[in-house]
């Protein structure tokens, strides 16, 4: 997913939010109900699909979605706490998010399993520095690459290098990705206030989440480049 | 999934079909574009879940499908065979037969899941017997219980319980998932020359066929009993 930014939270200190942090919970909650919708949003969009390989490719993300699911629902069975209770509270948003960026071809659909979720792990994994390490553990687990990145990246590559028109839409098409996940992520942090201090305290102050924004935003415009769309 | 029947394929004697035997890759193939299928019909069936802990349990179901198509891959590419040109003849007769069994209720998709795969299961386990070791390996790993069998079971007692009409309808909708496998596999058998002598060869001859069938209906009865569907 192209070079590392100059410092993440990782890179600053040592774990500064504790294991048994309320916000936890809610972490491990959050990222359970946004690997479900994804497995559904990556089942639907195979409908687009061109061949049989992308069929396969979608249901092995998808796929891939559960056993990370698998993941946060032990460690949230570990902590005493019911999943389906407490996926709850995230459902309108992460609902909210996919339904206003549901792809309209097989292209689209490609540029938002590869960003969109891209843009999940960043935030996720900027956050995961400064976790208790059980905890960080987790989530790093459940962020890792569901290895079907190569394949998106040669399905979009072909595409746009030949089509400036492509090349156009999609750039847009990832900027409303981007921009979509951040409002969600805005109204989710404003309704929990658990998670929303768990999460300053792992950036270290306000000050440093507006930073990290800011890194979010380079390791986008360099996913981007990778699919050609620069 | 109920009573051993008394004599299975497994129990009559050692391995009759060679490895190298060209209906071998064939069967990998159709259970592979099987794994595919069941997959996408499983998500699709989602829609009709009445509750969230549905979604997740038929997501599990449909993931651990891939899996299954993963072992497939590499048991083709071992042998040196393209699986997506492989799956290409089944195609027709799986979609066909999905199409033909798409369930129209919650209860319709835990019936098909639970059933279906069980007839596919016990068809594909008949053969496994006569079939050399470590074909016959492939073919139990991809055939073992995806996991979710209590949750349908659960879900589907539950019901006709307490409901003669949805009982009577499940116990035709049943009766429909068996005959429409029959029809489909029949159809495959007929076009495949190579996997049709593989299941001649792995029965014995013609007549175990016919006792294979009988068999295969004493266990699909005993799994819709399982289900209360008696």
């Amino acid at each position: 997913m192209g070079a590392e930014p100059p410092s993440t939270a990782e890179s600053r200190s040592s774990s500064t939010v504790p294991a048994d942090h309320p916000g936890v919970a809610e972490l491990f909650a959050v990222l359970a109900y946004g690997e479900i919708s994804a497995f559904y949003r990556l089942a639907d969009d195979a409908a687009f699909s061109p061949s049989l390989r992308g069929r396969v490719a979608l249901a092995g993300m998808a796929a891939a979605e559960m056993s990370h699911f698998e993941t946060l629902h032990t460690a949230l069975s570990e902590r005493g706490v019911e999943i389906y209770a407490a996926m709850e509270p995230y459902r309108a948003a992460l609902d909210a998010y996919h339904a206003s960026t549901t792809p309209s071809t097989w292209l689209e659909s490609m540029v938002k399993a590869y960003v969109g979720d891209g843009i999940a792990a960043d935030f996720y994994r900027e956050i995961a520095g400064l976790l208790a390490p059980e905890v960080a553990s987790v989530v790093r687990e459940v962020l890792a690459d569901t290895g079907h990145s190569e394949f998106v990246v040669q399905e979009v590559r072909e595409v746009v290098e030949r089509s400036p028109l492509q090349k156009d839409r999609l750039m847009l098409w990832g900027r409303r990705l981007l921009g979509e996940a951040i409002t969600q992520a805005q109204y989710i942090l404003a309704q929990r206030e658990e998670l929303a201090e768990l999460v300053i305290l792992a950036s270290g102050d306000l000050s440093n989440i507006a930073a990290l924004i800011d890194r979010m935003q380079i390791e986008h415009a360099e996913r981007m480049s990778v699919l050609g769309l620069h």
